[in-house]
């Protein structure tokens, strides 16, 4: 079974079963596909802390409006988006060394997509760059809850928390931002009603 | 083959073959993907333009950099944000007269998520509803990305076009803003070099 034939076996889980955790194997499999996911100018412009202490969850769960998911959940992945400009210019430096593993003639020829992708950052007001960079967790949170689906490991996304109470909790450096959870685990019971989508007529237009 | 398995097959193709289009099953399969994407409150807050018109891939080309995937791919899927408080409000109304398929004692009982609903949106500034919305479009993407790899079909997330030019050139209603493009089809080639991606350690803290 692939990710496709579990897209109606998946829903955004409420409460999960916590006498059934998520194997490494399986928790490895979701992070490999996070970290693999594209993204812009593949920057990978976030960090992602996998929460499996109980305490801490319980801690989190608190400015989470106490919702089940939390502190039930295996492992709550939270995607912090690098939102500092002067933070990103260092990733585009870091991206550079990574890419050409520091060889000078090769770091030269690509002193014109460095310039390239300093520019366009720098062309950003700081919001815009807070907004791009946290549009990036969400390509991999995608690709997060694609990965659990294809495993039959269920999941949750979550954006009802108070990001900066969970920066303090994390003690998060002043250039990273909570920005959203998935919470991913086994489900305590089957949904209790029918997924909710709008039909193919309000989502697509052909041209 | 699943997803899982395809993630260092598939890479951001700059270039795709247009003998080789996607066939009407591949890209239905794709479609289904983003259309069961999890969104925010379910509202799937975005629309989707399906661009198989050569000429109008022509025209967007000239907004976007000149990037050969635009009229290349076989279908280019322009994912358009609701960015108007307004329009997301009547969106919530929309979602559930879905929901409950206009029965009024469930709507009723629905009075309480749907108060929540709007009352975050209002609370929001303009600039954090557009964010917040396009945000929604990134998980989608992420689906119509793994969908695409499970398939063996190629695939490009872009982000690099004139979003006003391109809102004009498909004469979008005020209430909806391109966002980011999906460039799907068959690759001309295989990449020229590695795929490149940050550490384990860079891009995760298990706690």
């Amino acid at each position: 079974m692939g990710f496709l034939d579990n897209l109606k076996w998946r829903f955004a889980t409420k409460e999960f079963d916590v006498d059934r955790p998520v194997s490494k194997e399986g928790l490895d499999k979701i992070l490999t596909a996070i970290r693999m996911a594209p993204t812009s100018y593949g920057l990978q412009s976030f960090h992602v802390y996998v929460v499996e202490n109980l305490d801490l969850k319980k801690k989190i769960k608190t400015r989470s409006f106490l919702q089940k998911q939390i502190d039930t959940c295996s492992h709550l992945l939270i995607f912090c988006a690098r939102t500092d400009k002067k933070n990103i210019s260092q990733r585009i430096d870091d991206y550079i060394d990574l890419a050409t593993g520091g060889d000078k003639v090769k770091k030269l020829k690509m002193q014109p997509a460095k310039l390239m992708m300093k520019g366009s950052i720098k062309m950003k007001s700081d919001e815009d760059v807070a907004c791009w960079s946290s549009k990036q967790c969400y390509i991999a949170l995608g690709f997060g809850l694609a990965a659990a689906a294809e495993l039959n490991i269920d999941s949750c996304p979550m954006e009802g928390f108070d990001k900066k109470a969970v920066d303090k909790i994390l003690q998060l450096p002043a250039n990273l931002n909570s920005t959203v959870f998935l919470a991913v685990g086994n489900r305590k019971e089957d949904p209790s009603r029918a997924k909710i989508r709008f039909s193919n007529e309000d989502m697509f237009t052909h041209n």
